[in-house]
């Protein structure tokens, strides 16, 4: 298969992890006999410091023209203490995201046995979880109206939701729920917001279409306990935007380090495949950021080219590499100096030559 | 002292934990020769049934006209497949808050020893965990705006913030780090949204006023993540509405049981106190629902009015009643059959015989 492939590296840890990334998207195309051709864009703090936007139109148009986009993490410290900044990093993943419609992010949790000992949750409770949360990531408070007064004295940001927008993201949740543990969670706060009564309208009256699914229904604030509670008891949950971005920050506890979750970012045209952690600038160019995240990220991106044995071959990688500590610091009690790179090479040879790496 | 104090018991588990602390409450009165009167007003689902409105004027007044008022919970499950009805319970307890001008829900996180087994968590990652949060109650996306367009097809809500409200809860919380561990972490999401960017930026210019506090800022989803991972990094945290209602909830994974986490809801004038748990309807009468919450909530009162030998003693006889396994099925695994008022009667004698009791 001819794959082109759009490569976002962003900010702080983001070039570092993307490169691993591409290193073993490159030996699968070796391996497989592919063709992945590669091309780079500038993206948030990297592209503001280039061209004053954190969106430059040729990054948007090498998207928009390439097969698919892999995308690393946005943002830059020196922003967080900056309110008044005008332009600021993340305004190009927000751009990006709504320019090229992607309005289904699915970040999959799953608990891996070799590594349950690095939960701060007991064991137990754990132990074989398997959630996928289905993110709205077009709409809501993160493209809503904002203000800010012109005394600089009052600021709002408008949380809307359409029909629509939650009819297309919910078919997608509902059908992997029959694919699946047949279980379809809706967190909202309805209790108390317009927009998730109209969430829950909405699902409500879809759920007919989906009979063989159960259907449950939970307050954000109980939904971000009983994740922690209570982990197996979800399946497939589905929410809006912000919940969602807060659900699967919380639910990388469970998994031992967000360092290993990976998303896909989904829209009638276009897919982009982004870990689920940010830019995390203090560990930048230490050779300490885990890259798993990101090699699960181009893990997903075969998947949804179907290249699915492509793809069971880097999660077979990566179990063992988590079996046999070759993990970056954040996960590894055994060895102290396994970096970013390491990871990456032991994936790649891992591809390299499958049988061999197999024995060990 | 004198004090008369109107009781809203509620919707569901409301009126069966909130009688225990009154009981709590008459034997401390009894104790230490205070007069404790009582008066009761509806309030959510139950004045709703009565009325047709979940804020009766009666019981505004009668909050009004108190010292202080102990609220019980509120919710119904009807509502939460009606996302059309017009009254809703939990208008009651908003509308109140803000009649109130109850700004200040200041909620501690305590981890107590002998319950660190009841967590998911590990008992080292929880122990010595006591974390206050001052989340703000009378503003944010719960009193915005809120729209349903005409043809039902889309929703919205709007978060809004002016300086003067995140000054004044921010000055408490300011205050309560002062008297702790002198650490204030701010939590929001500046990076997207504009009433997180003001909130950012007013905590940024209060600092100076409070040098000897180390003020730090997570994003929502950080937060959420560090709360499980990391808690006794925190010691104070300052939040919005929302975001407050969504970290309180997921930190009672910490102490073990919602069932455990109590609040004090402080205005300029007035004062209310809460649990955090909500009405529970399935476990209504049954006998199980923890009366702790509403309990530390009256004791969270008594401190409001300075009588802290009073509260004091209270804590007293519920850590004895923890240690005991004198507790409702949520937290008991030795006994099945101690019920909810089982625990307030074994707390009101406590207090009746402090001398005796100690001694078990
Ligand atoms: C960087 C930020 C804007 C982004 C978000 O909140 O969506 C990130 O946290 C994520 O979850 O992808
Ligand atoms: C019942 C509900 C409106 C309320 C809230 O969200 O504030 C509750 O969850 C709480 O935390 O006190």
């Amino acid at each position: 298969m001819k794959l082109h492939i759009a490569v976002l590296p962003g900010d702080g840890i983001g070039p570092e992890v993307t490169s691993q990334a591409v290193k073993v998207l490159k030996a699968i195309a070796m391996e497989f006999g592919h063709i992945f051709t590669f091309e780079y864009g500038l993206i948030g703090g990297a592209a503001i410091k280039k061209s004053g936007t954190a969106l430059p139109e040729e990054t948007l148009s090498i998207c928009k023209k390439a097969d698919t986009i892999l995308f690393g993490a946005i943002g830059e410290p020196k922003y967080n203490f900056d309110p008044d900044a005008k332009v600021r990093p993340e305004q190009g993943l927000l751009k990006l995201r709504k320019e090229l419609d992607l309005f289904a992010n699915i970040r999959p949790v799953i608990a891996y046995e070799d590594l349950l000992n690095h939960s701060p949750l007991k064991n137990k409770c754990i132990k074989d979880t398997d959630i996928i949360i289905y993110r709205e990531l077009s709409a809501g408070i993160y493209y809503g109206d904002k203000t800010l007064s012109e005394d600089g004295q009052s600021a709002s940001d408008v949380c809307q939701y359409n029909r629509f927008e939650i009819e297309r993201i919910a078919h997608l949740a509902f059908k992997a729920a029959q694919s699946r543990q047949r279980k379809l969670t809706l967190v909202d706060k309805a209790n108390v917001l317009a927009s998730s009564r109209l969430w829950r309208k909405v699902i409500m009256e879809m759920a007919p279409q989906y009979p063989n699914v159960t259907l449950d229904f939970y307050y954000i604030d109980n939904a971000a306990m009983q994740l922690i509670l209570n982990p197996r008891q979800f399946d497939v949950i589905l929410t809006e935007n912000m919940f969602g971005d807060i659900l699967s920050e919380e639910a990388s506890v469970i998994v031992g380090s967000i360092g290993l979750l990976a998303s896909a970012s989904l829209g009638p045209k276009y897919a982009m495949f982004e870990p689920i952690h940010g830019a995390y600038s203090k560990a930048t160019d230490k050779g300490i950021a885990n890259p798993i995240a990101s090699i699960l990220s181009a893990t997903m991106l075969l998947d949804h080219f179907g290249l699915l044995d492509e793809a069971s071959l880097i999660r077979k990688a990566i179990k063992k590499s988590l079996k046999l500590h070759i993990t970056t610091p954040d996960l590894n009690t055994k060895y102290d100096n396994i970096s970013t790179s390491k990871v990456g090479d032991f994936i790649e040879d891992f591809i390299n030559h499958p049988e061999e790496t197999n024995l060990n």
